[in-house]
């Protein structure tokens, strides 16, 4: 017995300006292709790579996919409710995990938590749904920390759960969807510079003066606010960082042009996308996406840092199975 | 000529815990109820008390209601679109201005910004309401500041517009009206103790650890979205301070066994009301809120503090006429 399902995972952005390590929203595109396979080999998982000029780990205790998968695994063995379908599982299944499209990592674009997402959903959609998919988060976040060190779920919640999401706190995990309106657009631009998530973490101030907090959770209201009102230009006039981008642009050349140019060219608001190197830009129309797209290309062209540009609505649903 | 109306304006609770010098929400009651007369003496502003056991500044350019109104005819002075009206009105009329009750001043429940709110609004319902309410916040926080030194706008802001009220920025001033439910009930209690908004500020830390402001931004996020959601758990849970509760709860005794005594009473959570001594509770229903009144009324008693409690529904109109 084999059963295989190919699954679609999405890129995502964290911290969306003013919201360090606590907001983050899912894109339609880009996004991993991973196929999740039940095979024959009881307690084996295996993974194999069909992406041309892609190294990742092969080893399931390092790969952030099998790590979350594991991590899922583990959860059943003890659980109650889910303990018989684990344990026939368990003693009768092994997993095969392919990746056939995979967001670039280092991007700022949530490449590991989209990975990590994938394996627990795709795990979970194979034992035929015992959980829900706000109960995947804990396990994808440990695929995460397999990536970066740190388990955080700005990404993953996300990747998982599509939309705009809130991890308001860790100690007890708490996922918040946040509503938000239809006609929100994004053009995304990943220039190619190398930044380290966690060199973009030590540069980071330990503490910060209290106005610059408080002018940021005004930020933060205002964004959460504009995005349940659906006000565009509440959105866009929210997206300011006083503490973090000030820091953070400085590892990416051509930043303020970049966003000028976003500006410039009709989005409501920009920023650096995660950890960056990727900057997002939130637009009205799909069409100004395009051309604030087109600008970010220009203005990092026109400075000799090869770039990719997305245009992208913000994606509903989140990880999702594309062909069983 | 005169003509006179009477005005309610209410008392407001600012910061809402998480949402230090941004966020602040109106009560039903208590309120100030005040007249504003037009009289036939020209330039003339004149001030009565009509509360016992009550002393305000009765010098127009001391007292928060007229600094409010004299800052609004101000602007009439020298702005085009309503400058005809204005030069009538100066040149031919005065203004008396009677209090009839107020919020007692120094209880945090807003009471110099109720009556900064109820001056402005007052003129220009007798002006035939030339500005928007909401062009009206710039003013009453002059009369604000006339009281506390600070023009801040966070009990200002729901006094004038009623609702829950985000203070996104000052420079420019950016005040966005916050959706809510309309099945949240308020207990407030004001223990007799006496707290210098000035001295309240003092105590606060100049920096604040960036992970606690984190926290704090998360709650933030977590309380705008409670509201514009309905979600009374998670409107309860995101009302945590992290930076400034710790630090102002040791100005009020009893705080912390009033707060559980509102918890165990049913409260959804509560908080300190602006610079304190008053503090408040979110509750899903008038009978809860009536027995969470009671619960903090007990706790204070029994630590032998004269306190008064009110039990209230959010205020939906903020000042308003009610009587002409």
């Amino acid at each position: 017995m084999s059963k295989t399902i190919k699954i679609f995972s999405p890129a995502t952005v964290a911290n969306i300006g003013c919201g360090f390590d606590v907001l983050g929203f899912a894109l339609e595109k880009p996004g991993d292709v991973i196929s999740v396979s039940l095979t024959d080999t009881p307690g084996s998982i295996v993974i194999r790579n069909e992406i041309a000029n892609l190294n990742i780990p092969l080893d399931p205790a390092r790969n952030t996919t099998t790590v979350a998968l594991q991590a899922y695994l583990d959860f059943l063995k003890t659980d109650k409710h889910t303990g018989t379908t684990a344990s026939h599982f368990i003693s009768n299944h092994g997993i095969e995990v392919i990746f056939h499209e995979k967001i670039k990592p280092g991007s700022g674009l949530g490449s590991s938590s989209a990975s990590a997402a994938a394996g627990v959903f795709g795990l979970n959609v194979l034992l035929g749904n015992p959980l829900k998919k706000s109960d995947l988060v804990q396990f994808a976040m440990q695929g995460e920390s397999a990536a970066c060190g740190v388990a955080h779920a700005d990404n993953v919640a996300p990747a998982v759960l599509g939309g705009f999401v809130l991890v308001r706190s860790y100690m007890p995990l708490d996922v918040v969807a946040l509503p938000y309106p239809d006609n929100l657009f994004v053009a995304i631009v990943h220039p190619q510079i190398e930044i380290l998530t966690e060199d973009a973490r030590k540069i980071l101030p330990e503490l910060v003066p209290l106005k610059d907090a408080v002018r940021q959770w005004g930020n933060v209201a205002g964004l959460v606010a504009g995005l349940a009102k659906g006000d565009h230009t509440l959105i866009g006039r929210s997206l300011q960082d006083v503490i973090v981008e000030p820091v953070r642009a400085t590892l990416i050349s051509g930043y303020y042009e970049a966003k000028q140019a976003a500006m410039t060219a009709g989005a409501l608001g920009g920023n650096i996308s995660g950890s960056g190197p990727s900057m997002f830009a939130f637009c009205s129309t799909f069409e100004t996406a395009e051309a604030v797209a087109k600008a970010f290309a220009e203005t990092f062209n026109a400075l000799g840092i090869e770039n990719q540009v997305y245009v992208s609505g913000i994606n509903k649903e989140g990880v999702r199975v594309i062909a069983d």
